[in-house]
């Protein structure tokens, strides 16, 4: 049994092939880091009607055309415009009604005077001091969006703007993704659950909650199926269950190479299973293994769990993405910043290597200090900003270079 | 009843003076995301046991010295480490014993010799190839955290690594800052409720499902309260029962005049209510309002969604993160990206501006293009990505200028 070791952009290229969920429909207040399952089209204009974007007088504005402060032009009250009502009639020529910020222009009105170029003669006369161009401080009916346009794209991760256009066009059941379901499971004959007191050669279990955690802060839905002891009976059992109620299941092997030799052979065993990946070239996570089963997938991650999230990061984030639908690139602006690297970080060529940092802002410049360390250490990654990626063709970066830093996501 | 316009520097010194809220305990998988309410201790070190970080044989490193490839060393093979378990007897003198990644070193080891420089002579003796030195592979007790030490410090919102790590250490309840609940309610005679039809002059409710998700974007509980009618009595009631029920109100006023001094009106004839601010040197949201009676606060917000979500941006960001125990600073990397402007943006001296941009990656250069278009429209935040501040001492920027883009965060 011999794979050849895969290429990150290999992995990247086997995540764009596999095909986003199906869809179903949510409401706006659900809607919130969805993805569009669709181009969502406006069924109407918005706002719908001429709206005035001041406070102030609708007027014809030829009716004000010459109108100086030293020569202003007179006009007649003929009323104001209730806010959210119909004008009861067109606007006559010479005459101006009073207005406010988002009132509906009267018929024959085309132009908004400001209530700062007006002036009340008597409570039927307004002295107008300054020309009013047509259109002048009026939305129109589309100028906010129009019927039939796209106003969202499909694939796209709804922000609360997002959310607004959609309150704002009465699209309130909205066709977005379904979730990811990721079932956890970690393997190990030295694991015990996190909440249990460790006895001698025992560690707690870290995988579990960081990749739940991880898949969470993506949108997705966790499924915690605990610890699986080293036995080829018990995981694959439990990768079966994942595969029945799941989308995807991560395991994460204990450290030793038995652990994931047993994981290799489960996935062999089921099946249907298509092992696609068995290593990858890449520092951590070495040990990546990709499977893939119709459209289920069962990742196999380092037991370590700095490794392990080392690997999220680089894979399970585009393919958490893929799942949901997401186009890629769009609005990827917030993952990296620009740093000047404070150490040289040495590596070896032929494989992709990511060095934890954590970022300062000296002075107004953001510096990226390289967190070395022994490998197998959580605490580092905790308090590390970011990753940076020292490529296969790289031998290293120096003391001074600025480097592209891939933010960890917030909580 | 007049006041002097706060400058945004001065909104952002009020609301360092809130205080957090009440710390309350959750349990691991519910802390993503949470704010660690005080800094985290340590009860005992991690790993707790001298761990092998690599597969191969746990020796006595001064029993290896001076082995080279041409001139090995014999060792006897005492049998190998069960994971999970403790070793049942110390090594001894010229004894090696098999360890697997993770496993716990036997008394008396102090190396661990990678299995690529071992090699079995028979199944009781195995040849090393290279000296080891002392704790060469091996993890130390408290390598990653010790007993004692602050792991996690407070003020800090959870990601996934530092779940690992409270996982980890066994820390399984965690005591973090309560959720700040905020209450949604928008005020107008024009406007009508997102799922309905508007009829003429009528506009449907935008601010409530935007800043509901704005709030829940943070890690904010909303609250929607709905839509009041342009009444000080039925405004009143709302705002006293969003007092009762969230540690804020958030009031959207209409876009009219008339509704924003209702707004006021309203705070000012509430028992203990003091008005902070009535109105900001910032533009859009020149109207906000900030009033506090005790540990609750109150906003008014600008009727126009675009203009409410800058000013949510500005403030309710710094406020929501002051709610929530948030030390301000930490990890705040993702807030922006440089980018090259691509046209001038004028700007009136004496506030601050906020500009929307889109941005683009041109040839490897991100480009900020300012999105121009009347005001009170919701659709060009939709294309936006972030903010571009031209501040009150600046009259604009240029094309061809380096500028900061605070992004809107992801959905």
């Amino acid at each position: 049994m011999f794979f050849q070791l895969k290429t990150v952009d290999e992995i990247l290229k086997i995540i764009e092939g596999f095909e986003p969920l199906e869809q179903e429909e949510v409401t706006l207040d659900s809607a919130l880091g969805r993805v569009t399952a669709r181009d969502l089209v406006s069924r109407e204009d918005l706002p719908g009607f001429a709206r005035s974007s001041m406070d102030g007088f609708a007027v014809r504005a030829r009716d004000t055309f010459g109108a100086t402060e030293s020569l202003p032009v007179l006009l007649e009250i003929a009323g104001a415009v209730a806010m959210g009502t119909l004008p009861e009639q067109p606007l006559g020529p010479g005459e101006a009604i009073r207005i406010a910020t988002g009132g509906m222009l009267p018929g024959d009105a085309d132009a908004v005077v400001m209530v700062e170029y007006s002036h009340l003669l008597d409570e039927a006369t307004v002295e107008i001091s300054r020309a009013a161009s047509p259109l002048e401080n009026v939305i129109q009916p589309d100028d906010d969006v129009r019927k039939g346009d796209v106003c969202l794209p499909g694939g796209l991760r709804l922000r609360p703007q997002d959310v607004g256009v959609l309150a704002g066009l009465g699209l309130v059941v909205v066709p977005v993704v379904r979730r990811p379901r990721v079932a956890v499971l970690s393997t190990g004959d030295e694991v015990v659950p996190a909440e249990t007191d460790p006895g001698p050669g025992q560690v707690r279990d870290i995988n579990s909650h960081t990749l739940a955690a991880f898949s969470r802060s993506l949108g997705a839905d966790p499924l915690l199926l605990g610890l699986t002891p080293d036995s080829f009976e018990s995981l694959r059992a439990q990768v079966e269950r994942g595969l029945r109620e799941a989308d995807t299941v991560w395991v994460s092997g204990g450290s030793s190479v038995g652990t994931r030799d047993l994981t290799v052979k489960v996935m062999e065993s089921l099946p249907g299973m298509e092992i696609l990946a068995h290593g990858v070239s890449i520092s951590p996570g070495k040990p990546t293994i990709l499977a893939r089963a119709g459209s289920k997938t069962v990742w196999g991650l380092p037991g370590h769990a700095a490794s392990a999230l080392v690997v999220a990061e680089v894979f399970l984030v585009p393919f958490l993405r893929r799942l949901s639908g997401e186009t890629p690139g769009r609005r990827s602006f917030s993952g990296s910043v620009k740093a000047v690297l404070t150490r040289n970080i040495e590596s070896a060529p032929g494989r992709d290597d990511y060095m934890r940092v954590r970022l300062s802002d000296e002075d107004g410049r953001l510096t990226a200090e390289p967190l070395f360390g022994k490998s197998g250490l959580i605490s580092p990654l905790a308090q590390a900003d970011g990753l940076v990626l020292v490529d296969r063709f790289t031998e290293g970066l120096y003391q001074g270079q600025t480097v592209e830093v891939m933010l960890f996501r917030a909580g």
